[in-house]
């Protein structure tokens, strides 16, 4: 079953594109399975997540939330009589993405006995994949059984925006390995990366401008948690606007003057924009397969490409387009490695929702953190989506800071949570935490929401005093007494 | 139903003896049901918890794991320049027990319409209470339905040091009540009184010695909690001295000194003895039923007390020695005050365990929190009560400060955690977290453990990355791996 894996190898059992944290998690179950597995990248082993997005976004962000709490705590605060220290931030960042160098992870790949290729890979038909190597020469490999698309997506531009490509704006690549802080900074998207960066930027020493084309903040979550967001951004010093939308860009020099379509001009040193992503697979060679270059790939729940025959193609992470997050793309990344090493081994793939070989979590239960101040955690529906999922729904609130572990933990905590029970069945579809710290909180919500577990059990789950968890306490004392 | 509620009424559906967090919780649940209540308190309305143990040690330790957790990150650790402020931590604890008054919880009582009963109750007779009311007089009550102690425990000093007695030493009620920081505090006990209280003061500018009797710190619970928070206690300066058996004790003015078995003297300013509790049942007229005062008193799981006829007679909360936790007493008032009020009302009393009248959690999932540094954070059984109580167990462990969340919130994160499986069941029995800032991360074990969600279904509870929650994943990899 298993090659030689030498880089002379051509024919592998598994040809993975992509080594970011998805492509590598399924080659590691792959490779758990006995499988041959081959592990194409072009870039950094390691991924977006590694070097431009999750780690050195939250490594800007850590240090000036430790800060914040430490402020926010008659005792401590007062021993906080200096500030955030940018430069000591910036280095711990650089040392979170090992310099932008892969190393580390180039010898974990090697340690589970994947063979990396480094190069542009394509395909080019059923089970082939041609590789452009970094010296300009061309590799062929084979796969006997699958080959799994992990190369998850960039960061576009969006077009009719005069002088906006010229003007060199960052994109969240820039963003998380800026190496100063520009003096002002604009900020053009009010999603996740748009906020983060935001606060981060903000923190670190730059006036920070953030536009938005709608009337709040992160849309697709709980209205309250875009309210929140705002305030604590306005609070730490951001000029928030909302309804802007960008007219046309200009640079001059050092400066970047935006002009909004009511007229009004910003200018700043660097303009971030951070208003969509687009799937990584143009010159992939998918017109190969039937499949149109440049698309997000559907799939089914085992991550296999819809419309492909005979089950040898995968996508799994956010080249996918079910939810985009490094720890979706892992989840995903473990399904599909185990559906795809079951196919091989000749074993039963099991279909069976919440089953070995199926990302359901992606459906229903997908949680995500964002790392501001307040921070927000959420999973599963926003009480809106559940609705429009048609189920018979109530959502309780509970404003956090009146829970004793919150106010323990700081002085005049603001935050607020929500919990979206499903009338018919008394299970969670999906809980919101936003306050300071709450993102450790929401696990036990991901564990309820998965575990379906009956709002008559939550009960038993009792939390313990004085944490900021008795917040389960008192949205099921609002559940059950709007009853 | 509803008797009348004034001072003057005697005659109650239900008296519950004890105004701690479990005698306002049950009463709570009482008045909901529409039962007239009496609660009976001798001391402060809100007990034990509210002025002399969760909240004033809560209060006195945050601030210090507030500027520990600055500290800890390269780019916040240079901003703290300056000292824990212990006038500032101790006003704070002074605003979280309101100044030792009580005004605000009795209004709470009057707020849920229950008659607040000032003075020392005990039984006399079935159903039957008499209080002596602080003018000195004495009121005869008698309850329709039921009598529900929560009178909670007391500290009691060990019997045969000599000089003790003499000494004056701080119980927790002082240790959490002090005006300042004695210079040098000795604390004889390493159950979570002892080490909470000794983290506490040496924050606040004691130095502390910690004696243990026996080899480690927290025996309860997994080993490697003791001596996690051991070594924490040390990096903080606290010595912390095992196999330590005082042989006598002495005062001399402002002096305590301590005499060990083998010849050690060691002296302080203040010496607080933690090493025991005893229920808060003497002189509560047990014997008026049959029982003994003074005694625990051993209860079903509806928290009716065994030995007594007609299922008249209840007991919540630590007194009932099932949990003694603030929030365990809480969950066992719900549950309880449910009980009564389905009993007075003529509804089915439901014995199923995970019912509505049943405090099932207390045999199986107690959760419990210890505010020191790291954090101590557990739930259920630890491995080898699992084992002990004849279950077929695989614990596996992982180092916290591996996952990237952790390594995120703290430069050189130290932590550990166990995941304890029942094989036969794939369910987990507990599951212990220690580590900075770990205890809200307890809840998402509370309610695996609670709903008892199967090891195959906890793969689809995603953690967000990069939280430190990520830990769950590392732990299910370490048990699928060991397999």
């Amino acid at each position: 079953m298993t090659a030689q894996m030498t880089a002379a190898t051509t024919e592998y059992d598994v040809i993975v594109l992509g080594a970011g944290p998805t492509g590598e998690n399924l080659a590691d179950r792959t490779r758990a399975a006995g499988l041959s597995t081959a592990l194409v990248e072009s870039e950094l082993v390691g991924g977006e997540c590694s070097y431009w997005a999750c780690m050195p976004s939250k490594a800007l962000l850590r240090p000036s939330a430790a800060l914040a709490a430490a402020r926010a705590v008659a005792g401590s605060r007062e021993a906080v009589t200096g500030k955030l220290d940018t430069a000591a931030v910036l280095a711990r960042r650089d040392s979170f993405t090992a310099n932008w160098k892969d190393d580390g992870q180039a010898a974990w790949v090697a340690g589970i006995g994947a063979d990396l290729v480094r190069g542009e890979g394509r395909l080019d038909g059923v089970r082939r994949v041609v590789v452009r190597t970094p010296e300009g020469g061309e590799r062929v490999l084979t796969a006997r059984h699958a080959v799994a698309v992990c190369t998850g997506t960039r960061a576009v531009l969006p077009a009719g925006v005069p002088g906006l490509a010229e003007a060199r704006p960052w994109t969240s690549r820039e963003a998380t390995s800026a190496k100063e802080a520009p003096a002002r900074l604009l900020v053009v998207g009010g999603g996740v990366v748009g906020v983060e960066m935001a606060a981060a930027w903000q923190a670190l020493g730059s006036q920070v401008t953030l536009l938005v084309r709608g009337s709040g903040l992160l849309p697709r979550l709980e209205p309250f948690a875009g309210e929140l967001v705002a305030a604590g951004l306005r609070a730490s010093g951001v000029t928030v606007r909302f309804d802007a939308e960008v007219a046309s860009v200009a640079r001059d020099g050092a400066v970047v003057t935006v002009r909004l379509d009511d007229g009004t001009e910003l200018a700043a040193e660097e303009l971030l924009y951070a208003t969509g992503r687009a799937p990584h697979t143009d010159g992939l060679g998918l017109a190969s397969v039937g499949l149109n270059d440049g698309d997000w790939l559907s799939v089914d729940d085992h991550c296999a490409v819809r419309g492909v025959e005979g089950g040898w193609l995968y996508a799994a992470g956010d080249v996918n387009h079910r939810a985009l997050l490094t720890h979706q793309g892992k989840y995903q990344a473990r399904m599909a490695g185990a559906a795809i090493a079951a196919r091989a081994l000749g074993r039963t793939v099991d279909p069976a929702p919440w089953g070995p070989h199926v990302a359901t979590a992606d459906l229903t239960a997908v949680p995500q953190v964002i790392f501001t101040e307040p921070e927000v955690a959420a999973v599963g529906l926003s009480a809106d989506e559940a609705r429009r999922a048609g189920h018979r729904v109530k959502a309780v609130d509970y404003e956090i800071g009146q829970v004793a572990g919150a106010s323990l933990a700081a002085d005049n905590y603001q935050g607020r949570a929500r919990m979206v029970v499903d009338l018919d069945r008394e299970v969670l579809l999906g809980v919101t935490f936003v306050g300071p710290g709450v993102g450790d909180l929401l696990h036990s919500a991901t564990v309820a929401v998965v575990g379906e577990v009956p709002i008559d059990r939550l009960w038993h789950a009792v939390p313990a005093y004085p944490t900021v968890s008795e917040i389960w306490l008192r949205l099921l004392e609002t559940y059950r007494d709007a009853e």
